[in-house]
């Protein structure tokens, strides 16, 4: 439903990124459940955001969302949008990419593009929320070599011992 | 709508405490815009959580209200619930009470018993999001004395200058 609006691909045109098609829905579903990483309550939060984006009068109010297709099949995703109530802060709330795929980057890719249309949006600031757990640590490396500084941690915020970690970058 | 589950008086029955009922939709809206404290975007954004609220299959899921009235009439109105993807946080999303009404414990009385609801509900922590703006300081001086902590600081958050303080207490 989105028109393709615009494609990023690297040199190799191995990697290529778009503005998310209504089609993309399942691929987006099952990255989540492949990643190792989400589960399904997760999956289908993701889920009920992307049917919310293609549901009238929202649509494209709150979260944008970007595929990132590695030799033609969809491996990764990311979903970002404004915060309400805010002076043009703009939050990436979800990126994934299949385990087959990482280490190519495909997060990178779909983490810069989402920062790029952003701040072509009028976005001034760029916050993640993501978790201290073990597993979110190549999410917080991303993150990090991307330029974003954890900037605040709420103590248990997830389950106790899991914090919520703000990551912060101004775009 | 909801039927009245409960309710809180104070000693002399001049503040009560109740559930919201769809009624109270005009009232928490003109709440919010004789607080002097937010504007029209906040209660428009509150209106559509409120609706959302009554709209099936999202009912009683995400957003639970308690109106407060002082002398009869409601004069503050809380919002608070579960955080999705957590284990047991529960999250005070608004709380707001009329000009005239204030100093007489109306946010006092909302701010605990959205307390002791979560608790009863299962929840663990709670976290309120607000701003560090001036004209926040008396929301922050009742969360404090209630004994939240502000554990986090996301700086420029709402606008430059303007930092988001997460609050946090153990229910």
């Amino acid at each position: 439903m989105t028109p393709m609006l615009y494609t990023v691909a690297d040199r190799s045109a191995r990697i290529e990124v778009h503005p998310s098609t209504f089609d993309d829905r399942q691929a987006i579903y099952d990255i989540l459940i492949g990643s190792g990483i989400f589960n399904q309550s997760d999956a289908e939060c993701v889920d009920e955001m992307f049917l919310e984006t293609w549901r009238a009068p929202m649509r494209d109010d709150r979260y944008r969302w970007l595929s990132c297709r590695w030799d033609g099949r969809t491996v990764g995703f990311a979903c970002y949008g404004p915060e309400s109530l805010t002076d043009r802060t703009w939050d990436l709330f979800w990126i994934c990419v299949l385990p087959e795929a990482r280490g190519r980057g495909v997060g990178r890719t779909l983490l810069t593009e989402a920062e790029t249309q952003s701040r072509r949006a009028g976005g001034r600031l760029m916050v993640i929320y993501t978790s201290s757990a073990p597993k979110y640590a190549p999410a917080r490396r991303l993150y990090e070599s991307a330029g974003f500084t954890c900037v605040a941690v709420v103590p248990d915020y997830y389950a106790e011992g899991d914090h919520l970690n703000i990551y912060w970058k101004r775009l």
